[in-house]
């Protein structure tokens, strides 16, 4: 036996997240030129980073040797005043993956269990397998997450349930009154985690009041990020909304400098920069119809989404959809395979700008026309 | 019972890490200008950061929209090559905090014990009791890690032992001989963590060849630091070097895009700049001089130290030790008072610029004046 076998069952057995290939790696491994590839992978915004927050990031440059406020001090006072909750109701991350991972260490030990959707973010069930705690995957329904089956599905042994709306691969909304009708019903020593990682592209019309749900339930934590509309996934912060009692719990197992001075202070820049976040909301719209439209021309069946990015099938058996992929990289298009969602008819693309999903859709007209 | 009675005792019970007062915060707390604050608390680089890679930052923030690259292909290439050592050898983290955190969640689970020194690092306890783990914690002889106690206290349910060398808040050494010594005797079915954090500022004499005795020991985990010599604490990246197996399971529970873009990029152009880090290390050898002969002056007795920091008794009651800082922060000089490393009557400098270390003693020397 020697020191790895002694590593938990539960450990050795995780299967590592499988990231959005990198331009950079694709470049190597086809030869291509950087400078031709789109990367429609990760739902990254195409219209770069908002401008304050790059401004912000250069002003801040000549500070970088120092550590970052371990505390989050101006953020959080920021997040406080834009929501009206308390700073002590605020926890920063790593990104969102980060605030996910800090739910788990607090709430889940090995025997607990863990409820989430079939084709739920993936980040979920490996959260849960790294504390050696035990998910409960309950089936969609029409790729959407069956809220009602959910319910039933926690045990007294569940600690959290996730739900990601809009959900990401799938792009499905939970409606606000199905999700107020989850807390209502839902057992207060279960922590109900709503990743809103995606708020920012939903219609006016569509957005949840779920930050109000705060005041009344204090099993809820909403996790959100500023690696989407606001443009930083590359300085990775994002943050999550709760009780004063579990945010003071995850703050106890959270790195004392997981954000870095950089993201600290972009994300407070950006969380001001009302016109980016507007423009990258109404330039995803414009985009989902281009995209939508070049699907339906093609009768290629799509998933509706509410998020950045959308899901369609391609036809015949899973081999296809992974020779279309292929094809697409070939191209220097990168999208996202979804086997390990359990979708493995389906490719993931993330809206990109007009003549990003334009080259996309000649790609994949192109990919299915040699499919035969 | 509420939701959070239910999360484990051993998290309830943490006390977080107390990071070293930003200059913001005391700027608020006493009413201070910024710009006349002195920062002598976290072992900063105060040169600075690396030019080159304030640069490679720079020309990497149109980027930053995109995740990261997860693996680090590049960052891994460059060290690889530096330490002639595999790439699947080394592990990232944001900081090394978060290298020690991932060996913890590997190796630990509640039961299980890890050993450490009285006036170790604190991040070793505190990721030891995320765990539910048990720490045992060895006393330390003249203030360094007492090397052959430490192997006398593993028990068969040891996984990890932590060894800091050159050790903070001590700045104590373990000599070469020590520690191979250590590793020929240890079990091989623990791992022992050398956390080499400040190992840039030793003198060459000094420096353990430690990377070569991974050949020879699978169960060693080297771990290392961009936040200290190369000057990037602010974007957090630090280093694992181990055996491929410890590093496969340490990928695991990793967090996908645990590392910034900045990160990444402002790191791997530290990493070459060799010119940089000679300055750092001179800068700290000129300076260490000036605060001890400064503390010879007022008969001040410190420990010898290896880092880029020393340790400094007050005389008399520990209650003195928290009037001279406090008496300091007044005058806008933050030091790190010890009390949390079971050393109440020490207080901690970082070893600044000349200008900042002249400051500092005449600020000490009219607090001390003034304790009676």
């Amino acid at each position: 036996m020697n020191l790895c076998d002694f590593a938990p069952e539960y450990i050795r057995s995780i299967q590592p997240y499988q990231p959005g290939k990198p331009i950079s790696e694709l470049a190597r491994e086809m030869g291509l030129d950087e400078a031709h590839i789109v990367k429609l992978a990760s739902n990254e915004n195409p219209l770069g980073t908002s401008p304050l927050a790059l401004d912000a990031i250069i002003n801040t440059l000549h500070d970088i040797a120092l550590y970052p406020d371990g505390s989050g001090y101006e953020l959080k006072a920021a997040l406080s005043k834009r929501y009206q909750l308390d700073p002590e109701q605020i926890i920063l991350g790593n990104g969102s993956n980060d605030v996910l991972d800090l739910a788990a260490r607090v709430f889940l030990k090995p025997g607990a269990t863990a409820v989430y959707s079939q084709h739920a973010f993936a980040v979920y069930p490996l959260v849960v397998k790294m504390i050696g705690a035990n998910g409960i995957s309950v089936p969609a329904r029409d790729y959407g997450h069956d809220l009602p089956a959910m319910l039933d599905a926690i045990t007294p042994e569940t600690r959290i349930v996730f739900i990601a709306s809009p959900n990401n691969p799938t792009g499905t909304l939970s409606s606000e009154n199905e999700l107020l009708r989850f807390m209502e019903r839902v057992s207060r020593d279960v922590l109900v985690v709503m990743d809103e990682a995606y708020y920012e592209y939903l219609p006016e019309a569509n957005k949840p009041d779920s930050i109000s749900w705060l005041k009344q339930f204090s099993n809820l934590l909403l996790t959100r990020t500023f690696s989407k509309a606001y443009g930083l996934a590359g300085v990775r912060v994002g943050f999550g909304l709760t009780h004063p009692d579990v945010a003071n719990l995850m703050n106890r197992v959270r790195q004392p400098f997981n954000v870095s001075s950089i993201g600290l202070v972009g994300a407070l820049a950006a969380l001001h920069d009302a016109e980016f976040v507007q423009r990258s909301y109404a330039l995803n719209r414009v985009g989902m119809l281009q995209l939508t439209d070049g699907f339906r021309r093609m009768s290629i069946e799509c998933i509706p989404s509410y998020g950045n990015f959308i899901s369609f099938r391609v036809k015949g058996d899973p081999s296809n959809t992974l020779t279309v992929y292929q094809n697409l990289l070939q191209q220097g298009i990168i999208v996202r395979p979804l086997g390990i969602y359990e979708m493995p008819n389906h490719l993931r693309v993330t809206i990109g700008l007009e003549a990003q999903n334009k080259r996309f859709l000649e790609a994949l007209e192109l990919a299915l026309s040699e499919l035969n």
